[in-house]
């Protein structure tokens, strides 16, 4: 049983440790089936601290024997913390006390909202890798079309072999499988283009791996960004590098969409209308810019987008002429002269 | 005069010819500042079509020693068309003829919007690299925020080298500068972190030869996937494969999020309010499904967001039980011996 126990890093995460107690308080207080028996909850973090806030959220009665369990933890590594450094000056830390609770068969399960950089440094170096794992990744579960998405190695590592992307493959199927109830998970190769050839030397190594693992892998092939959002996938593989910069565009790029969005709303209380929707539109799509150059052949290039209207078009040529108009080829091989 | 005309490849793209010829008579029919001269434009295609067209619009006229020039291609390339076969097997394209106006100094630019692939393989081919240029890299501008983020390569090439790096970043400043009117465009590495020591072995080795260029480049630093939405840099330089990974995601993701805010729109007609976004923003925040997963590590780990709220947390500790429950980590170890 003890090992069914979840480690909750209570000090990690901005809104901590309010949001974490609260969040564990929530969770075991819900009436449905999602609701979690107190007892699989480990607090770990500073005890005076936490019995405080309990006491004064009225929830004090919720440790003991029935409820929450309390693992003490003197010091905390901050968001802004080198991970690293962090965890070598702090060795009492609560995220380090959360793995020591697994290694000591007190909890199976780590949950923080920490430094990303200190859980993945403190989880890998102190509870090891499974047998067989080379490394591990980092998984992301987006629901975008009411269909789960896992992404992974959104981060874990910077560089990754062709082997640990077809370990990371197994990996997310098997959690696609076990937790999001996804019954034969489809696995793509995130790449630019769907021909098996496409791609970086790592993932032109990768596909042929990924295609001799047969019925042990639903291998769908290559996917492409945009695929994300058709669930052409229920996994999707990626080294670490580009699982990260995706991750981070993602998150920036919805926080960017809906104030946006709300901006339109406000301004238009009344009369709220598809024109609102329009212009957000227009202001996230680059062909409103003229669509892509291509910089360094000795001409001007501009490729616009295959879906370009009469608008688009315009704005291509616009930026053409204007690229002709300023000079800019010439200005490149005299900046290139200076380097 | 002759090479500051543009050839437009009337026949490329999804809308073709209709979008293209449109869009140069609207561009060159309108009454401020950006009107362009018809007769700096070369329209290259099908000239029995395009005559057709224009006399269809009633712009016949438009045609001539004042308005636009037609130069005959007899072939068109396909968007789905493999690029390299394509361009060996139509020397006659629209878009092989806009080249060989470029090379034969009849035009100065391309505009394209056909098949990316054959674009980019005709003019770097065709027209070959400026000087000094070790490779040539698509920009794309991006005005999300009113100032404009010009992002490169966004996948001319699959892989680069530190020096292309730095040379996509001095085409981008020109292009920035010149096409823009940013005064001193601030260049940023795409990366995963802001240190220097940070990323792929390419952005290690890129970074101080970006910082030792001194007052020649303002370099401020890496930037992250999210600092695109704060305006962090006006040139973002980036690999050709994490570019165009970048690119396609932004687009997909976009179409996504207008869609679903649409969806909302219809569905709340009359009290359409703040709800409605916090419905749009909860699909699209992975803190719904839990935050992170670490997997592959002898214990299941889930790193929340830092911001994490309450429900966050819930959903995060709910994670860790359901892959507690559902074994995840002995089906990872069964499944990587299964491969």
């Amino acid at each position: 049983m003890l090992d069914q126990r979840i480690a909750l890093d209570v000090m990690g995460g901005d809104l901590a440790p309010d949001a974490t107690l609260n969040g564990a308080l929530a969770l075991c207080g819900e009436s449905n089936s999602r609701a979690l028996d107190p007892r699989r909850v480990l607090l770990v973090g500073d005890e005076s601290l936490i019995r405080a806030k309990l006491t004064a959220l009225g929830a004090e009665h919720r440790i003991g024997p029935n409820g929450f369990a309390i693992q003490h933890a003197s010091e905390v590594i901050g968001m802004a913390e080198s991970p690293a450094a962090a965890l070598r000056a702090k060795p009492d830390s609560s995220i380090a006390g959360c793995v020591g609770a697994v290694k000591r068969g007190l909890a199976g399960a780590v949950v923080s909202m920490g430094n990303t950089g200190a859980v993945v440094g403190a989880c890998t170096l102190g509870l090891g890798t499974l047998e067989g794992v080379r490394r591990p990744a980092i998984a992301v579960t987006l629901s975008l079309t009411g269909r789960p998405v896992t992404l992974l190695d959104m981060g874990a590592n910077v560089a990754a072999k062709p082997q640990d992307l077809l370990q990371f493959a197994a990996m997310g199927a098997v959690y696609a499988r076990d937790c999001l109830g996804v019954a034969e998970p489809r696995v793509g190769l995130l790449n630019i283009g769907s021909e098996a050839s496409k791609g970086t030397d790592l993932l032109k190594e990768a596909h042929p791996l990924f295609t001799a693992q047969g019925a042990r892998l639903n291998f769908v092939g290559n996917v492409e960004g945009n695929d994300i959002f058709h669930s052409a996938a229920d996994v999707v593989v990626t080294d670490g590098f580009t699982g990260n910069v995706v991750l981070k565009l993602l998150e920036g790029f919805s926080g960017f969409m809906l104030q946006l969005v709300l901006q339109e709303l406000r301004s238009h209380r009344a009369e709220w209308t598809q024109d609102a929707l329009t212009k957000v539109r227009r202001q996230i799509d680059y062909a409103e810019y003229g669509g892509a150059l291509l910089l360094g052949v000795n001409g001007i290039v501009v490729k616009g987008h295959g879906r370009s209207d009469a608008n688009a078009v315009a704005n291509a040529i616009h930026v053409a002429a204007r690229a002709l108009d300023a000079r800019v080829n010439q200005h490149i091989v005299a900046g290139l002269r200076a380097q």
